[in-house]
């Protein structure tokens, strides 16, 4: 059996999870959002973000957030902003897009989109109404390819944002690998309060499944509900995610598993950092990529799973290597050794 | 704390569903419907049906199985026919509507569609282009009112749809409990011979979350899991649903447990009817009807949770009780107690 | 050749519209509406609706204007309200359903929602968010049946849909022939008033092809032109549409020849009422509906095209008679000779 | 009055076309397209493609038709592909995203698609079904920047489509001045014959409005009359558009109208070729992009209509004149002498 740096999706959940709905399992509940976990685990997400005026709604994937979100916000000749390397943009089948929304794009150098990006896609559109309003601004926190915001780049992003009338909304399917990051100098409060809304992601940290949409912005969370459960998006058993998000706030279990993520991570980064690696973007989150020999990357997959991503040169590709809360120091340990032995006998 | 016979999702899942997640929860799997569970689940289901070249493909919940279902089966100016008590007409937010499709509806006197409801509608329909086409036909079973199909019902709707290019679909969120019952005909290997593609539900009967959609129609199946994407209905972490419906489905645990849920609603039909009450629809399954007093439905609602449905006359209202897989023996006895001694107080 | 009676689009457009067409023609003007005579036409409509803040919209059809109209002014999770006689509801190949919004739909008894009728949709959908939010009616004047609304009766839907937080608006493609009908007593003035937004027909009163959509609610205004390019609804030789309406209400012709259709419809009721024949409608405009015997129908039929609206028993049907600007006086003097004819043979 | 060159619509239609719609005016006519000008005018255009098995569909803008073809010939989780010049990528107010489907994009020398564009946007999506299924290519001919398909490339774009299983269809808003080019080899034969579908432009050359979509490919051409009522594209008066055509393509004065386009902007062209201009785009139809110094641009531009279309470098842009049918010699002459007189005078 390989071991796999594949995803970070990989594994069940944390065992704290599951003893969380094993313990709470016969207690009967209402549904559609209105049982006791899901009002709790709200307000332990407004406490932390300390946005008492937000909105949260569980739901239990990031397409869906995505896809709810534009369908909710936005109208019919309004369309999203984002990073050519964007989730919705390429990586979601036209999600949006099948919602009425077209996705502009920016080429960007590492993921992040900057107020001179936008700026650029307002300009390229003065023939209105020929050409569609741009209305919002799609970005993730963590990247795509890893890299992360800082707190002065999300506040411009949103100071601009509030000038040309534009909604701020942030992909956090690793927000928490995003917060943990050793550089990393955003706070929770600081995504909530530079921010329109956005997706706090569980399904890559520790939960089984699901994520919670944050609403700041209160014009935007009226009638919500509605567009949720038109997309299909409500779960009858909501209590499923509320008890989740319960489990993983409580002593903050949540930032400990993305910190042990990033930690994994930036352990084998060292590595082939000591063995003179370059690198196809400069991360500090739970995913990394590595350009290696192709010899190099077929010996390694004898032993691990991993996607090749880039094709860099005839003889060199990069590789994305992720790690998660449920990575084993061990084979972190076993995969550092297994390159310097490549190192050795390549040489 | 009041016991409730609300929905049949009040609790979270069979034990032996929590204790599969947690036996298998650190084994690393692929994801969006790659892992092995959903593999031998959806194998466990095609020989249950005994339709091998059906394919099978697992979801989170039913509105989203339907809105799927629609986009992926139906062009741009086809309808679906749906009864009037259909889940899709009135109680999914629009949800097929939102993908583009008009649902046509019927008013029965029992929940089922019939080939003379269908025909009228299609009579209805002479002015195309000017008119929808009429595509798909929509029905549940059990029914939203409690009610199921019989086999030679089924297989005249069939008959009537094949000759009238009309695909036959089923929403089966409690296909286990329409099975299960006592009067019950069918077996799944009628419904897969007799539709071209059904849902079969497990958040209502043990699952903690997920349904299994089965496209028997080879045609539909084409591409059909671009569409599970692009809805935002294909989980990452799939292995979450093939583990439970694996467990679910073995030493047929499923039925059992729609057996044991039916079994409960017809203890408290055979109370009601010894006390002598009238109903407002004749069910054999886990969802009852019957016409009590407006007094005695306040003296009930001290100790019981249940919907009012339909108000009846001054004096008198139809309530829904629903049992589930998780209703206590002890609580259906207080319940029937607690009538019978109505009775005698208020005779 | 027979004469038609089928609808009232079967010939070209009123000679005085042609002549500006032919005298304007190599005037060199912008598109999109920017032309003069757009604008010229444009001011003459406010004039005449004495409502100086509204706006107006040119646009090529009916089912179009109504299918931007819902598109612009609802979001995902609204439904409109409609006669289930209405245009929009069965005759629009589910135009507005394509845009993703329900249809809500009354039986009424001559064409015409009432607040009643509005009353009884929203009392049926107390399950919000899982069902749909009413916001628009949809009312058409006259109605598809021929039928008008009197100006207490429109008075009375807008202050109910004010009160309800819902949009009113007209489908006015006949609205000349209601304005005209003998017993109206609305004006251009109240319809403008009491209606959040309305259209107002060309096409079947006088122009070659052409509708205003006029927006009232300044809220509603914003954007539409977006709308209008978004749908294919922006003409970009929009002169077509602003010359025809400006020549069309010059001297009140679009009111003269809107008095015409009606004055041979009521012709022929006239004599159908000496005759004593039936009625399936009750009728003012330029549609009536007799109910014949079908051997007089069927001898009807060698000179004259109609169609048979709907079977009254084995023996009678109504037929739906249908005049306009253009019917010639001796083609109705020629009908109502043989229906009278017939009478004396088949008496 | 300025003399503009800003676009080819400035007009309202060739005289011909008038008298053609004077003199059938009050002949009655069924409508939506059975009138007998349709057909007989469909006739026309499949004797003159040569190709008795396409249908025929008129239908009055083009944005409307490209919308019509891509929500009737797509399945939900189909993409179109354009060059990002195309119409439809950014000048139709997203109309084809509003039909749920997704626009990639191709960035091209000259706004012509080659086979290898095409294939790069197929490579760039192996990660299906998490990225769309591209189906359809969408071409202009001639192209928004007036440049033209020659046969070959057309084939060769065909004959890939056709092997990756793509439909191809052109956008012909001004597909006459494409094959009245000096330079062209392309038949409209060869248009049938290379493409699934196409539509050919009547507003943009000679008619008051109109288009003709052309679906070559049978399969495509099964149930279109639904998808044109269901986006308000069908006329009830579809005389106006048969009509129309019939006059154009009598005697083929559609393409003699075409050539004088293209003549006038040749001479315009040829003219500042010998003034030793630069051009922005080289073409040969009714389109021209010379590049112009600042100053004699704001010179001409006090006689003259047109658009700045590029800015160049801070002393140059590029403008773009554009004739038309109704294009006066008179006028091309001035606007001639006014470019020598500028040269003479700013030398």
């Amino acid at each position: 059996m390989k071991i796999s740096f594949k995803n970070d999706y990989s594994e069940g959940c944390h065992p704290r999870v599951l003893e969380a709905l094993t313990k709470t399992n016969l207690v009967q509940q209402d549904g559609y959002g209105f049982d006791e976990y899901s009002k709790k685990a709200a307000n332990l997400i407004l406490e932390k973000t300390r946005s008492p005026r937000s909105k949260v709604f569980f739901i239990s994937g990031g397409t869906q957030a995505n896809l709810v979100v534009a369908s909710a916000f936005l109208r019919p000749h309004e369309s999203v902003i984002s990073a050519n390397t964007g989730h919705i943009f390429d990586n979601e089948t036209g999600a949006v897009e099948a919602t009425g929304h077209k996705v502009n794009s920016a080429e960007t150098a590492d993921g992040k989109l900057t107020p001179e990006d936008i700026q650029q896609i307002l300009d390229a559109h003065p023939r209105r109404p020929h050409q569609l309003k741009q209305r919002m601004v799609y970005i993730s926190n963590s990247t795509e390819i890893g890299t992360i915001y800082f707190k002065d780049e999300l506040k411009k992003l949103w100071e601009f944002c509030q000038l040309n009338d534009l909604y701020l909304y942030m992909d956090g399917a690793r927000l928490g690998q995003a917060l943990a990051a050793e550089d990393n100098d955003l706070s929770l409060e600081d995504v909530a309060k530079y921010t329109d809304a956005f997706y706090w992601g569980g399904t890559k940290n520790g939960a089984l499944i699901g994520e919670a949409i944050i609403i700041n912005n209160r014009k935007l969370q009226e009638d919500f509900e509605y567009h949720l459960k038109q997309k299909g998006a409500m779960l009858s058993k909501s209590r499923l995610l509320g008890i989740q998000f319960q489990e993983l706030l409580k002593d903050d279990l949540y930032f400990e598993l993305a910190k042990h993520a990033n930690e994994q991570a930036m352990r084998i980064k060292e590595a082939l950092n000591e063995a003179g690696v370059d690198w196809w973007a400069e991360t500090t989150t739970n995913q990394i990529f590595p350009i290696l020999e192709n010899e190099k990357i077929e010996a390694l997959s004898k032993n691990f799973d991993f996607y090749i991503w880039r094709k860099i040169n005839e003889e060199q590709s990069a590789i994305r290597i992720i790690t998660s809360w449920a990575t084993r120091e061990e084979h972190v340990k076993k995969f550092i050794e297994e390159i310097e032995g490549l190192n050795y006998m390549l040489a």
